[in-house]
């Protein structure tokens, strides 16, 4: 299993980009997050994973889904398959690629079991609780109608969402990322207590990526 | 909110019947649960749910799904339409008929909002503690696996099942049903400590529907 | 089967409305269908069928889904429960509800061996040819993005739409009706060929039902 | 558009294999294709594409599903993705992986788009027809119930199926493959006329990958 540090930071190019495009975020990604020193998920297609393993080093390589399928169905990509070609991590339950109790519960425990990491979205406070309950290493916590909005969750949400997963189990690590896409957005999130938080279309929409991550990270920096 | 006391029979016809079979089932219920003074869970099709109204006064007439929808969208029941029939109950996450973790969510607070029970499937302890945390008045807590086999769930499951859901939320009614279709497997889930309990398509088959649910009922009733 | 003269008025309350109210709009929409001497479908919730079915005699009470399952599974409707209630029409396909291939394919033959009409939603001239091989009884043609739009199809849409469904088959009765919700898009449809047309929305949201059905329908029996 | 002749073969590993072993399957499939001068579809989880790209030449590599959405969406691989790989033809709508009627249709012409073959699956004659009413560049017929069963589709269906597709459009190839796993199943199949054949789990299982492939690959090479 992936060790990382905390605060963490979040890419997540969703299917904005593709191929060399987003080879090239993650390897800009990569020299920012170790100039600052800090640990960073990056998200990707299954169809770029081998390129970005490949072109990075350091970066958690988190797949955006993973089906919980045995061997010989069709239209999926095998949890084997990921784990095959070295995915560190595994995005489970976002709020566009919704699961049912059964496929996330399912998908925590097959992640554990070939050593990635888990990751599991949750919207309301009953759902980080619930979630919780499944154990998964991350959850990111944001109100589902605020995705790709352009506006953070609240202090009141953090605190909040926050305190729910860690009455249940004070060893997940909470993301608070909906929003994000300044060093404002970084700052605030990590002060309501976030232990990671990171970008979308805030990001990838960026006339400078490298800029924008400095940006961002260099805020996160100061909270290592 | 409609009241019950425990211990609970369910009777869950799924669609193996409708029309006049399932309402003459549903009036054997009330006649037999009557007699042995058990409240009972009836389970219905929305199409099937005005007659079952009408038909009998007791039961408490469950939906087996409920979309939570709002008015407009097509293909789906409103559930302020299940409400405005008189629904008492609904079933959220059943194996055949799983929710994402976000309906699930949306499901028992909609139920609740409206004044009816919600009833909320759960397969592993994982499980049986997510959902726990959602506060459903009622969960079914069986392995999927089981449903529908002939075989019901082993001591060790009832016991920890129960106590994966009540460890969280003491107020909630466990039932446990899988597989069960006579009173030696009434007498097994009741005595490891399940809150009810029934039958769907062993009483469905049985030759005698009023023989077999006489079996199951009063097996139950040494229970009160 | 039930047997129906062209055109074809169609009123689709979706969940719009249910109980008292969808029953109070399809006893107007009776009463004026019968003015006018026209035939009728009127989509229901399954959960209104019933109370439909006994309030109205002359409609063609018309499920806006049919689940094309067999006995047992649960969360659905049983098409043979539909069938037992007088249901005599099915919408396959609607844009909010689509279905497989495989589903349509085999909804269209069910209904055809209950004895119900089967209505399938198409949108582009594609989808038009190919859903007319499977040789439903009426074909609704309409751009899924104008449903709902207040923007009715245009003259080329319709004309196009019709040539491709009566090209492969010539006895599917094709309705039009996206966005038609005054007696000039009434007008519109039917003198652009088509064979049916109506309103959701249009008719739902409008302040007095009955007068707006007048209007509607006076203008379709210019038609006959 | 990758330009094919035919009788054309397809191995489909679907999820039994993937990282070296899936290469290794490819790289003899290839060996024995051009041995034997046959093309070759070889379908493919997409995590596995970057490498079957690199280890292959001649194979047409398909991607075993498509999903037909804009940049943004999470859990999925964009098309323009799947393109920019090298991906030359698309799978649509297999049994184990539906399609809704607009979903299909709209995968067809975004592998046309994209300059991809489309390749759309179909079991009942009036789906064979309505899908050639899509024009894909290869249909793949055959009864859902008996893919994966190892019984091979009849004369009967594959001449029937044969002609449904070719009525509507003498222009697509059509591939008969359910249950073929050794040399007569190739040579039932291609004397009935289908246009192409090939193996899943027949291949995959085989305890000599090459011996399986030249078993199958050189019975074919006789309909050249």
């Amino acid at each position: 299993m992936r060790i990382f540090k905390k605060p963490l930071f979040m890419v997540n190019p969703k299917t904005y980009l593709y191929g060399d495009n987003v080879v090239k975020l993650a390897q800009l990604t990569e020299k920012v997050a170790n100039k600052y020193g800090l640990d960073c998920l990056f998200t990707s297609q299954p169809i770029d994973i081998p390129a970005l393993k490949q072109a990075t080093s350091d970066l958690i390589i988190t797949a955006q889904h993973m089906d919980t399928v045995k061997p010989g169905k069709l239209g999926v990509v095998l949890p084997e398959a990921l784990n095959s070609y070295g995915v560190d991590a595994v995005i489970l339950n976002h709020s566009e690629d919704p699961l049912t109790v059964s496929q996330l519960d399912d998908g925590v425990k097959k992640a554990r079991a070939l050593g990635m990491l888990s990751i599991a979205c949750a919207d309301s406070f009953e759902q980080c609780r619930a979630i919780a309950q499944m154990h998964p290493d991350i959850m990111i916590c944001e109100p589902a109608d605020l995705v790709g909005s352009g506006s953070t969750s609240d202090e009141n949400y953090v605190k909040q969402a926050l305190k729910a997963v860690h009455t249940v189990n004070p060893e997940i690590t909470v993301i608070a990322a909906a929003g994000v896409d300044d060093a404002g957005d970084v700052i605030k999130m990590l002060t309501w207590g976030a232990e990671g938080t990171g970008g979308a279309s805030g990001i990838v929409k960026a006339t400078d990526w490298e800029e924008k991550l400095e940006e961002m990270m260099s805020a996160m920096a100061k909270f290592k």
